[in-house]
């Protein structure tokens, strides 16, 4: 009689995708690609090419033959896993610097809405991008930072609530990076249009693992990251969507040559490149950004459809592994136990967390990752992680804890947990 | 009898330097290291090591095992090619991103001077971004521009005149991009620090092949490229200067995680980061950064005082060669004659130039570039550059506007030329 894990991964759809992925240590169970996803074994073979034919061959003359329009290309790849229509997503920049302009933008054009809605649950950068913005503007403009109980969830209501008249601007994470928590984003965008507030969504925990309909939503902009569950290495640039009709209305504060209408023409006043292209700036990191579109071609080939079934079904058999096993030895869930209103991780609390954390990195051969003040977050990857991983990953968790294997570790924090 | 650029090839003491870099077609002419440098042998294996080894086995663990301090290590690394004290050189972001932060900084530290000196010899994303800032402060400020009489130099003198205790920030490429052409640029330095202005550098075309010495100059703040003369890469991220003074008043515009005091304690409120990793934002592209170390180590070992020396030798030859060569073809020189007015690419103009140059590219094995109205740009990296190569490349030049060969090509325009 086969075990519940095994008889999942044997009717696995997508358990042939793991092949897509270099995987060096098999015994290594990695449970951090909401951090920083797996190498794709394409991807390697894309960068060779860049580097060695691209670059060391084709030297300058590769600006020409496709690197020039690799930033529009790559955001017209990523489109449809967010529900956009082409024209609207392009690549460049980090997730931050590309909340910056849009941040800017949107408080600009709205002179007399001085209230910026955003919430705890927030990646902190988010908030200090906000932040940075006010303190730039001024006029009056503040943050209005919901608060939640806990640091985990918010109630999709409460943000409603705050949503009205006043407010420019509602820029929230679709998927917490703390919890999973994920918020109904259709309610939270129809409001703001309906008060004529904009509204920004940060995808970068849900791209790639969740549907987004962001055109469907009637969204206005967002951001995210490409080097989580799209598999696209570590700091590749972030995409930005402004929705079409914004796109003629909204300025980037950040006037570069790759957002100018002819940037070779060398004209020395500016004028904004027609459509989503303006918010462009700088010369794209080349071996970076390469690596986005043969990563994102493994995600549509598999369909973001049936990666979220997985991904359900994965981080429901999780919780209940969790409620089993954990559960008994002091750990609480952190995420929701409603399918819904959770993304692709799992967060379980521990008092210990921070200590069991390392103990499981540097003697377990597990790898999740740790967030303040006892979140340990178990990220699932429905393209490389399977059943058997989990369950695995909970015992050798179990055991870290019955045998007290974390104590002899201190408490003083690495730069990054 | 040798030829004289034979002999110069000989008795060159960097000429070994050649087989630090990729070259696969010996009998191209590369004369676009000014656009984007060679590929060193060494960065191609860096990068196949941080793809394979640090992204594909070690995975989110490489963040902890040198990723986060890359940043500043690769500063580290290019501050004594610019004269720069360590702790005041911080790489990520593009150029032009990395001057709006400073720009943003500059204007915003000095509220009651109103005036931006800048000139026409710019690259024009650097008075795209003065432009884009301008706009966003307001407060009566506005961007000096000073015209060039032929678009290729400004005599010193002028810019002195410009700088007066209304001008906030004077900002200038040290060498033009169009002709070559370079500022006084501690002279220019100690007028902005008489009269309290700050100045600004763009260091793009002078980085790895002409001197620079931020210190010595009093300069307040510079940016520059990686992949011109330090050969790291299409795109790779720019670096940024800040003097140790001014790192603590000056305020990056745009608060990002990785500039703050301690990003991995996820606070809600920014406090930036003591000294120049304050003006960091996001996760930066580590494919593209791995790739600056390497190849800055190839510039320092070669020494910047011997690639300024045989850059000003084959500089000067080249220029005789235009002038045996090709004036009497109709070219004119745009690049100074005086060896300490100049960087180490020679523009020379002619009607036909853009033609000509398509022509050299395509049938000619020979990759200069063109910059409009009429400059074909010259670039002369020593490091890989041999004399022999500006011999035969000048003849290849003379070939085809005697021979008449740029007349079948249109004067359609490459979106990059």
């Amino acid at each position: 009689m086969l075990e519940l894990y095994e008889r999942l991964d044997a009717a696995d759809p997508l358990a042939g995708f793991r092949d897509e992925f270099v995987i060096e240590d098999p015994d290594l169970i990695y449970l951090d690609g909401n951090s920083l996803g797996r190498l794709p074994v394409r991807s390697a073979a894309r960068i060779r090419e860049v580097v060695g034919e691209e670059w060391g061959a084709g030297l300058i003359r590769s600006w020409n033959r496709g690197w020039y329009e690799a930033p529009t290309r790559a955001g017209d790849a990523i489109a449809p896993l967010i529900g956009a229509a082409p024209g609207q997503v392009i690549v460049g920049d980090s997730t931050s610097v590309n909340l910056y302009k849009l941040v800017m933008a949107a408080l600009r054009q709205q002179p007399d809405r001085p209230v910026l809605v955003s919430d705890d649950l927030n990646f902190p950068t988010d908030l200090y991008i906000a932040q940075g913005a006010i303190d730039t503007l001024g006029g009056g403009r503040r943050l209005a930072l919901l608060r939640s109980s806990d640091g985990m969830t918010i109630p999709t209501a409460r943000v409603l609530e705050a949503i009205d008249e006043r407010v420019a601007l509602v820029m929230l994470s679709h998927v917490a990076f703390k919890s999973g928590y994920m918020y109904d984003a259709a309610a939270i965008s129809a409001r703001a249009r309906e008060v004529g507030a904009l509204v920004l969504w940060d995808l970068s925990h849900s791209v790639g693992a969740v549907p987004v309909r962001l055109d469907e939503w009637g969204a206005d902009l967002a951001v995210g990251c490409t080097y989580k569950y799209l598999n696209a290495g570590p700091g590749a640039p972030a995409f930005l969507y402004v929705r079409e009709a914004l796109q003629s209305i909204l300025d980037s504060p950040i006037w570069g040559w790759f957002g100018e209408a002819d940037p070779f023409a060398f004209d020395l006043d500016y004028r904004p490149a027609p459509g989503v292209r303006r918010f462009l700036v700088g010369t794209p990191p080349m071996l970076s950004l390469s690596a986005i579109e043969p990563a994102v071609e493994i995600v549509r080939r598999a369909g973001i459809e049936r990666i979220r079934e997985k991904s359900i079904a994965m981080t429901g058999y999780l919780i209940e592994r969790v409620d089993a096993r954990l559960a008994p030895l002091g750990f609480t869930l952190g995420t929701p136990r409603e399918p819904e209103r959770r993304g692709s991780h799992v967060s379980i609390r521990h008092p210990e967390g921070y200590r069991i954390n390392r103990a499981l990195i540097e003697e377990m051969a597990l790898l999740p990752d740790f967030r303040a003040p006892d979140n340990i977050r178990l990220g699932i990857a429905p393209l490389y992680n399977r059943f058997a991983e989990l369950h695995e990953g909970v015992e050798r968790i179990a055991r870290v804890v019955q045998e007290a294997r974390f104590t002899h570790f201190g408490d003083e924090r690495d730069v990054v947990t």
